[in-house]
Protein backbone atom coordinates (compact mmCIF):
# COMPACT_ATOMS: atom_id res chain seq x y z
CA UNK A 1 0.00 0.00 0.00
CA UNK A 2 3.08 2.49 1.17
CA UNK A 3 4.08 1.51 -2.85
CA UNK A 4 0.60 2.27 -3.89
CA UNK A 5 0.80 5.39 -2.30
CA UNK A 6 4.03 6.55 -3.16
CA UNK A 7 3.44 5.71 -6.87
CA UNK A 8 0.49 7.62 -6.92
CA UNK A 9 2.37 10.89 -5.43
CA UNK A 10 5.12 10.55 -7.72
CA UNK A 11 2.77 10.68 -10.33
CA UNK A 12 0.86 13.63 -9.54
CA UNK A 13 4.31 15.73 -9.51
CA UNK A 14 5.10 13.83 -13.02
CA UNK A 15 1.87 15.19 -14.14
CA UNK A 16 2.06 18.68 -13.65
CA UNK A 17 3.45 18.31 -17.92
CA UNK A 18 0.67 15.94 -18.92
CA UNK A 19 -2.55 16.82 -20.00
CA UNK A 20 -4.15 13.27 -18.85
CA UNK A 21 -3.35 10.27 -17.66
CA UNK A 22 -0.26 8.08 -19.24
CA UNK A 23 -1.70 5.38 -21.68
CA UNK A 24 0.78 2.51 -20.48
CA UNK A 25 -0.80 0.10 -19.00
CA UNK A 26 -1.17 0.38 -14.82
CA UNK A 27 -2.95 -0.90 -11.92
CA UNK A 28 -6.14 -0.13 -11.76
CA UNK A 29 -6.07 1.75 -8.31
CA UNK A 30 -3.63 3.66 -9.62
CA UNK A 31 -5.26 4.96 -12.23
CA UNK A 32 -8.44 6.12 -10.60
CA UNK A 33 -6.35 7.50 -8.37
CA UNK A 34 -4.23 9.51 -10.53
CA UNK A 35 -7.06 10.11 -12.87
CA UNK A 36 -8.54 11.83 -9.73
CA UNK A 37 -5.43 13.95 -9.46
CA UNK A 38 -5.24 14.74 -13.14
CA UNK A 39 -8.48 16.52 -13.42
CA UNK A 40 -8.70 19.82 -14.23
CA UNK A 41 -11.10 22.63 -16.00
CA UNK A 42 -10.42 23.07 -19.25
CA UNK A 43 -11.45 26.49 -21.09
CA UNK A 44 -10.02 26.55 -24.47
CA UNK A 45 -10.73 23.57 -26.79
CA UNK A 46 -9.79 22.89 -30.70
CA UNK A 47 -12.23 22.80 -33.61
CA UNK A 48 -12.57 18.75 -33.56
CA UNK A 49 -15.35 16.40 -33.48
CA UNK A 50 -15.61 13.72 -30.30
CA UNK A 51 -16.21 10.60 -30.83
CA UNK A 52 -20.03 9.36 -30.63
CA UNK A 53 -18.85 6.50 -28.08
CA UNK A 54 -17.03 8.85 -26.21
CA UNK A 55 -20.22 10.99 -25.62
CA UNK A 56 -22.08 7.73 -25.10
CA UNK A 57 -19.43 7.14 -21.92
CA UNK A 58 -20.17 10.63 -20.74
CA UNK A 59 -23.88 9.90 -20.05
CA UNK A 60 -23.11 6.80 -18.84
CA UNK A 61 -20.82 7.79 -16.32
CA UNK A 62 -23.47 10.54 -15.46
CA UNK A 63 -25.53 7.96 -14.98
CA UNK A 64 -23.40 6.02 -12.67
CA UNK A 65 -23.22 8.37 -9.68
CA UNK A 66 -25.31 7.84 -6.62
CA UNK A 67 -28.75 9.54 -5.37
CA UNK A 68 -30.55 9.93 -2.67
CA UNK A 69 -32.92 6.88 -2.19
CA UNK A 70 -32.03 6.14 -5.93
CA UNK A 71 -33.99 8.24 -7.25
CA UNK A 72 -31.47 9.52 -10.13
CA UNK A 73 -33.30 12.59 -10.72
CA UNK A 74 -31.18 13.52 -13.40
CA UNK A 75 -31.87 14.30 -16.74
CA UNK A 76 -28.90 15.22 -19.85
CA UNK A 77 -29.34 17.64 -22.70
CA UNK A 78 -26.41 17.38 -25.40
CA UNK A 79 -26.11 20.40 -27.01
CA UNK A 80 -24.46 20.04 -30.87
CA UNK A 81 -26.51 22.78 -32.40
CA UNK A 82 -24.56 26.17 -32.91
CA UNK A 83 -27.13 28.81 -32.58
CA UNK A 84 -27.85 27.09 -28.80
CA UNK A 85 -24.30 26.80 -28.05
CA UNK A 86 -23.36 30.56 -29.41
CA UNK A 87 -26.47 31.63 -27.70
CA UNK A 88 -25.74 30.56 -24.67
CA UNK A 89 -22.56 31.71 -24.51
CA UNK A 90 -23.47 35.27 -25.28
CA UNK A 91 -25.82 35.11 -22.06
CA UNK A 92 -23.87 33.36 -19.56
CA UNK A 93 -21.62 35.37 -17.72
CA UNK A 94 -18.73 32.39 -17.35
CA UNK A 95 -19.77 30.25 -20.32
CA UNK A 96 -17.98 32.29 -22.98
CA UNK A 97 -15.69 29.34 -23.73
CA UNK A 98 -18.97 27.54 -25.24
CA UNK A 99 -18.12 29.76 -28.48
CA UNK A 100 -15.40 27.25 -29.48
CA UNK A 101 -16.93 24.09 -28.36
CA UNK A 102 -18.73 21.57 -30.45
CA UNK A 103 -20.65 20.48 -27.30
CA UNK A 104 -22.18 21.03 -23.89
CA UNK A 105 -23.52 18.59 -21.80
CA UNK A 106 -26.08 20.32 -19.64
CA UNK A 107 -26.80 18.20 -16.39
CA UNK A 108 -30.15 18.95 -14.99
CA UNK A 109 -32.39 18.00 -12.19
CA UNK A 110 -35.70 17.05 -11.76
CA UNK A 111 -37.45 19.05 -8.87
CA UNK A 112 -40.45 16.91 -8.73
CA UNK A 113 -38.61 13.58 -8.15
CA UNK A 114 -36.59 14.49 -5.67
CA UNK A 115 -35.62 17.66 -3.35
CA UNK A 116 -32.07 16.92 -3.27
CA UNK A 117 -31.88 16.87 -6.86
CA UNK A 118 -28.79 19.51 -7.23
CA UNK A 119 -27.16 17.01 -5.29
CA UNK A 120 -27.41 14.22 -6.89
CA UNK A 121 -26.63 15.90 -10.18
CA UNK A 122 -23.52 17.63 -8.99
CA UNK A 123 -22.47 13.98 -7.97
CA UNK A 124 -23.05 13.44 -11.44
CA UNK A 125 -21.45 16.03 -12.80
CA UNK A 126 -18.08 15.34 -11.50
CA UNK A 127 -18.50 11.42 -12.65
CA UNK A 128 -18.78 13.23 -16.52
CA UNK A 129 -15.90 15.28 -15.85
CA UNK A 130 -13.75 12.45 -14.34
CA UNK A 131 -14.57 10.43 -17.26
CA UNK A 132 -13.66 13.43 -19.97
CA UNK A 133 -10.88 13.41 -18.27
CA UNK A 134 -9.92 10.12 -18.59
CA UNK A 135 -10.84 9.85 -22.54
CA UNK A 136 -8.57 12.70 -22.68
CA UNK A 137 -10.75 15.04 -23.40
CA UNK A 138 -11.09 18.78 -21.78
CA UNK A 139 -14.30 19.78 -19.69
CA UNK A 140 -15.98 22.46 -16.90
CA UNK A 141 -18.29 22.78 -15.01
CA UNK A 142 -20.00 26.20 -15.16
CA UNK A 143 -22.79 27.26 -12.90
CA UNK A 144 -26.33 27.87 -14.06
CA UNK A 145 -27.79 26.56 -10.35
CA UNK A 146 -29.00 28.29 -7.37
CA UNK A 147 -28.82 31.36 -10.18
CA UNK A 148 -32.15 32.47 -11.34
CA UNK A 149 -30.65 34.22 -14.21
CA UNK A 150 -28.64 31.85 -15.48
CA UNK A 151 -31.29 29.25 -14.79
CA UNK A 152 -33.88 31.09 -16.73
CA UNK A 153 -31.08 31.51 -19.77
CA UNK A 154 -30.69 27.62 -20.24
CA UNK A 155 -34.21 26.73 -19.52
CA UNK A 156 -35.48 29.20 -22.44
CA UNK A 157 -32.88 28.20 -24.88
CA UNK A 158 -32.88 24.36 -24.71
CA UNK A 159 -36.95 24.42 -23.71
CA UNK A 160 -37.10 23.10 -20.04
CA UNK A 161 -40.45 22.42 -18.48
CA UNK A 162 -41.26 23.97 -15.70
CA UNK A 163 -39.97 20.75 -13.23
CA UNK A 164 -36.55 20.61 -14.98
CA UNK A 165 -33.65 22.69 -13.37
CA UNK A 166 -30.14 23.03 -14.86
CA UNK A 167 -27.94 22.47 -12.70
CA UNK A 168 -24.70 23.15 -15.03
CA UNK A 169 -23.20 22.93 -18.45
CA UNK A 170 -20.37 21.64 -19.22
CA UNK A 171 -18.70 22.77 -22.39
CA UNK A 172 -16.48 19.82 -23.74
CA UNK A 173 -14.18 18.86 -26.33
CA UNK A 174 -10.29 18.20 -26.84
CA UNK A 175 -7.87 20.61 -25.58
CA UNK A 176 -5.91 23.17 -27.16
CA UNK A 177 -2.63 22.30 -25.22
CA UNK A 178 -1.85 19.90 -22.06
CA UNK A 179 -3.03 21.86 -18.95
CA UNK A 180 -1.90 21.51 -15.11
CA UNK A 181 -3.92 20.23 -12.53
CA UNK A 182 -3.61 22.41 -9.46
CA UNK A 183 -2.31 20.57 -5.98
CA UNK A 184 -5.02 21.58 -3.86
CA UNK A 185 -4.19 19.71 -0.80
CA UNK A 186 -4.45 21.69 2.61
CA UNK A 187 -3.85 19.38 5.59
CA UNK A 188 -5.31 22.32 7.80
CA UNK A 189 -8.82 20.90 6.19
CA UNK A 190 -9.09 17.60 8.27
CA UNK A 191 -9.79 17.12 11.17
CA UNK A 192 -9.80 14.62 13.56
CA UNK A 193 -13.25 13.35 15.45
CA UNK A 194 -13.71 16.70 17.01
CA UNK A 195 -13.74 19.68 14.43
CA UNK A 196 -10.20 21.67 14.67
CA UNK A 197 -8.35 18.74 16.33
CA UNK A 198 -5.76 17.92 14.47
CA UNK B 1 -12.70 3.48 -29.61
CA UNK B 2 -15.40 0.94 -29.96
CA UNK B 3 -13.35 -1.21 -28.81
CA UNK B 4 -12.58 0.52 -25.72
CA UNK B 5 -16.34 1.20 -25.27
CA UNK B 6 -16.82 -2.77 -26.01
CA UNK B 7 -14.05 -3.20 -23.20
CA UNK B 8 -15.63 -1.45 -20.96
CA UNK B 9 -19.36 -2.93 -21.32
CA UNK B 10 -18.38 -6.46 -21.50
CA UNK B 11 -16.16 -5.44 -17.96
CA UNK B 12 -19.55 -3.92 -17.10
CA UNK B 13 -21.46 -7.06 -17.35
CA UNK B 14 -18.80 -9.18 -16.01
CA UNK B 15 -18.09 -7.09 -13.05
CA UNK B 16 -22.30 -7.76 -11.51
CA UNK B 17 -20.49 -10.48 -9.68
CA UNK B 18 -16.82 -8.85 -8.24
CA UNK B 19 -16.64 -6.34 -5.40
CA UNK B 20 -14.12 -3.73 -7.19
CA UNK B 21 -12.04 -3.33 -10.21
CA UNK B 22 -9.41 -5.99 -11.14
CA UNK B 23 -6.74 -5.74 -9.81
CA UNK B 24 -4.78 -6.79 -13.45
CA UNK B 25 -2.78 -4.13 -15.27
CA UNK B 26 -5.51 -2.25 -17.52
CA UNK B 27 -5.08 0.81 -19.93
CA UNK B 28 -6.35 3.91 -17.40
CA UNK B 29 -9.11 4.78 -19.43
CA UNK B 30 -10.48 1.75 -19.21
CA UNK B 31 -9.36 1.79 -15.35
CA UNK B 32 -11.73 4.77 -14.67
CA UNK B 33 -14.50 4.36 -16.16
CA UNK B 34 -14.92 0.69 -14.58
CA UNK B 35 -14.74 1.98 -11.35
CA UNK B 36 -17.40 5.13 -12.03
CA UNK B 37 -19.71 1.83 -13.15
CA UNK B 38 -18.20 -0.43 -10.56
CA UNK B 39 -18.87 2.02 -7.36
CA UNK B 40 -21.73 1.22 -5.27
CA UNK B 41 -23.47 2.24 -1.84
CA UNK B 42 -21.93 -0.49 0.51
CA UNK B 43 -23.84 -1.12 3.83
CA UNK B 44 -21.79 -4.54 5.47
CA UNK B 45 -18.51 -3.70 6.64
CA UNK B 46 -16.03 -6.25 8.24
CA UNK B 47 -14.10 -5.10 11.67
CA UNK B 48 -11.35 -5.12 10.19
CA UNK B 49 -8.60 -1.68 10.57
CA UNK B 50 -7.86 0.43 6.81
CA UNK B 51 -4.44 1.40 6.14
CA UNK B 52 -3.60 5.23 7.22
CA UNK B 53 -2.53 5.37 3.79
CA UNK B 54 -5.69 4.41 2.22
CA UNK B 55 -7.62 7.25 4.70
CA UNK B 56 -5.06 9.54 3.43
CA UNK B 57 -5.41 9.41 -0.19
CA UNK B 58 -9.44 9.34 0.27
CA UNK B 59 -8.96 12.67 1.84
CA UNK B 60 -6.72 13.61 -0.83
CA UNK B 61 -9.11 12.63 -3.53
CA UNK B 62 -11.88 14.82 -1.49
CA UNK B 63 -9.29 18.24 -2.13
CA UNK B 64 -8.77 17.32 -5.57
CA UNK B 65 -12.41 18.43 -6.79
CA UNK B 66 -13.80 21.20 -8.75
CA UNK B 67 -15.28 24.44 -6.95
CA UNK B 68 -16.99 26.96 -7.46
CA UNK B 69 -14.86 29.64 -8.21
CA UNK B 70 -11.65 27.21 -6.62
CA UNK B 71 -13.32 28.45 -3.64
CA UNK B 72 -12.54 25.12 -1.98
CA UNK B 73 -14.84 25.40 1.13
CA UNK B 74 -14.75 22.04 2.23
CA UNK B 75 -13.71 20.62 5.90
CA UNK B 76 -13.41 17.02 6.40
CA UNK B 77 -13.40 15.29 10.08
CA UNK B 78 -12.26 11.87 10.03
CA UNK B 79 -14.40 10.04 13.02
CA UNK B 80 -12.62 6.98 14.34
CA UNK B 81 -13.97 6.99 18.05
CA UNK B 82 -16.46 4.45 19.16
CA UNK B 83 -18.30 7.08 21.26
CA UNK B 84 -18.92 9.62 18.14
CA UNK B 85 -19.87 6.36 15.90
CA UNK B 86 -22.26 4.84 17.73
CA UNK B 87 -24.10 7.93 19.07
CA UNK B 88 -24.39 9.69 15.85
CA UNK B 89 -25.87 5.90 14.62
CA UNK B 90 -28.23 6.34 17.55
CA UNK B 91 -29.31 9.16 16.33
CA UNK B 92 -29.06 9.47 12.27
CA UNK B 93 -32.01 7.64 10.79
CA UNK B 94 -30.02 6.19 7.82
CA UNK B 95 -26.44 5.70 9.33
CA UNK B 96 -27.33 2.80 11.38
CA UNK B 97 -24.34 1.41 9.63
CA UNK B 98 -22.17 3.42 11.88
CA UNK B 99 -21.89 0.75 14.80
CA UNK B 100 -19.99 -1.88 12.21
CA UNK B 101 -17.85 0.59 11.03
CA UNK B 102 -14.24 1.88 12.96
CA UNK B 103 -14.23 5.00 10.64
CA UNK B 104 -16.76 7.61 8.97
CA UNK B 105 -15.60 10.92 7.14
CA UNK B 106 -17.43 13.67 7.34
CA UNK B 107 -17.77 15.93 4.69
CA UNK B 108 -18.75 19.76 5.39
CA UNK B 109 -19.25 22.76 4.25
CA UNK B 110 -17.67 26.76 5.29
CA UNK B 111 -20.85 28.22 4.51
CA UNK B 112 -18.91 31.65 5.02
CA UNK B 113 -16.34 31.12 2.39
CA UNK B 114 -18.79 30.13 -0.28
CA UNK B 115 -22.74 29.94 -0.79
CA UNK B 116 -22.24 27.07 -3.33
CA UNK B 117 -20.51 24.95 -0.80
CA UNK B 118 -22.97 21.99 -1.05
CA UNK B 119 -22.64 21.62 -4.69
CA UNK B 120 -18.66 21.75 -3.98
CA UNK B 121 -18.59 19.13 -1.33
CA UNK B 122 -20.92 16.73 -2.87
CA UNK B 123 -17.98 16.49 -5.96
CA UNK B 124 -15.88 15.94 -3.00
CA UNK B 125 -17.74 13.36 -1.85
CA UNK B 126 -17.84 11.60 -4.96
CA UNK B 127 -14.38 11.83 -5.74
CA UNK B 128 -13.84 9.96 -2.10
CA UNK B 129 -16.48 7.31 -3.30
CA UNK B 130 -14.69 6.69 -5.86
CA UNK B 131 -11.47 6.58 -4.60
CA UNK B 132 -12.54 3.97 -1.84
CA UNK B 133 -13.76 1.89 -4.68
CA UNK B 134 -10.57 1.50 -6.46
CA UNK B 135 -8.61 1.39 -3.37
CA UNK B 136 -11.01 -1.72 -2.86
CA UNK B 137 -13.15 -0.35 0.13
CA UNK B 138 -16.65 -0.08 1.11
CA UNK B 139 -18.25 3.70 1.63
CA UNK B 140 -21.25 4.98 1.56
CA UNK B 141 -23.23 8.69 1.33
CA UNK B 142 -25.55 8.90 4.17
CA UNK B 143 -27.55 12.62 4.09
CA UNK B 144 -27.33 15.48 6.65
CA UNK B 145 -27.71 18.33 4.69
CA UNK B 146 -30.43 19.97 3.49
CA UNK B 147 -31.93 17.91 6.93
CA UNK B 148 -31.56 20.68 9.85
CA UNK B 149 -32.40 17.73 12.68
CA UNK B 150 -29.70 15.37 11.24
CA UNK B 151 -27.19 18.56 10.73
CA UNK B 152 -27.82 19.43 14.51
CA UNK B 153 -26.96 15.58 15.53
CA UNK B 154 -23.68 15.74 13.01
CA UNK B 155 -22.76 19.55 14.66
CA UNK B 156 -23.05 18.25 17.79
CA UNK B 157 -21.23 15.58 18.18
CA UNK B 158 -18.14 16.62 16.13
CA UNK B 159 -18.35 20.63 17.65
CA UNK B 160 -18.65 21.63 14.75
CA UNK B 161 -18.52 25.67 14.78
CA UNK B 162 -21.83 27.83 13.25
CA UNK B 163 -20.65 28.39 10.13
CA UNK B 164 -19.39 24.72 9.33
CA UNK B 165 -22.43 22.66 7.77
CA UNK B 166 -22.37 18.90 7.63
CA UNK B 167 -23.26 17.53 3.91
CA UNK B 168 -22.87 13.91 4.63
CA UNK B 169 -21.51 11.04 6.70
CA UNK B 170 -19.42 8.56 4.93
CA UNK B 171 -18.91 5.21 6.74
CA UNK B 172 -16.05 3.43 4.98
CA UNK B 173 -13.96 0.24 5.62
CA UNK B 174 -13.30 -3.38 4.12
CA UNK B 175 -16.78 -4.59 3.23
CA UNK B 176 -18.02 -8.16 4.03
CA UNK B 177 -18.73 -9.75 0.63
CA UNK B 178 -18.34 -8.30 -3.10
CA UNK B 179 -21.78 -6.49 -4.12
CA UNK B 180 -23.37 -5.46 -7.29
CA UNK B 181 -23.23 -2.21 -9.13
CA UNK B 182 -26.62 -1.35 -10.05
CA UNK B 183 -26.84 -0.90 -14.05
CA UNK B 184 -28.94 2.73 -14.04
CA UNK B 185 -28.11 3.55 -17.58
CA UNK B 186 -31.60 4.66 -18.83
CA UNK B 187 -31.38 6.54 -22.75
CA UNK B 188 -34.64 8.01 -22.07
CA UNK B 189 -33.12 10.65 -20.27
CA UNK B 190 -30.72 11.98 -22.39
CA UNK B 191 -31.77 14.74 -24.95
CA UNK B 192 -30.25 16.51 -28.06
CA UNK B 193 -30.84 20.00 -28.09
CA UNK B 194 -33.94 20.75 -26.85
CA UNK B 195 -35.36 19.07 -24.05
CA UNK B 196 -37.56 15.59 -25.28
CA UNK B 197 -35.58 15.44 -28.45
CA UNK B 198 -34.18 11.85 -28.40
Amino acid sequence: MFQLFAAVCISFIGMSCSSSVSSEAVYPEEAVLENIFARKSVRSYLDKGVEQEKIDMLLRAGMAAPSARDLRPWEFVVVTDRTLLDGMAFELPYAKMLTQVRYAMVVCGDTQRSPMWYLDCSAATQNILLAAEAMGLGAVWTAAYPYEDRMEVVSRYLGLPEHIAPLCVIPFGYPTAPEHAKDKYDPSRIHRNIFGEQ
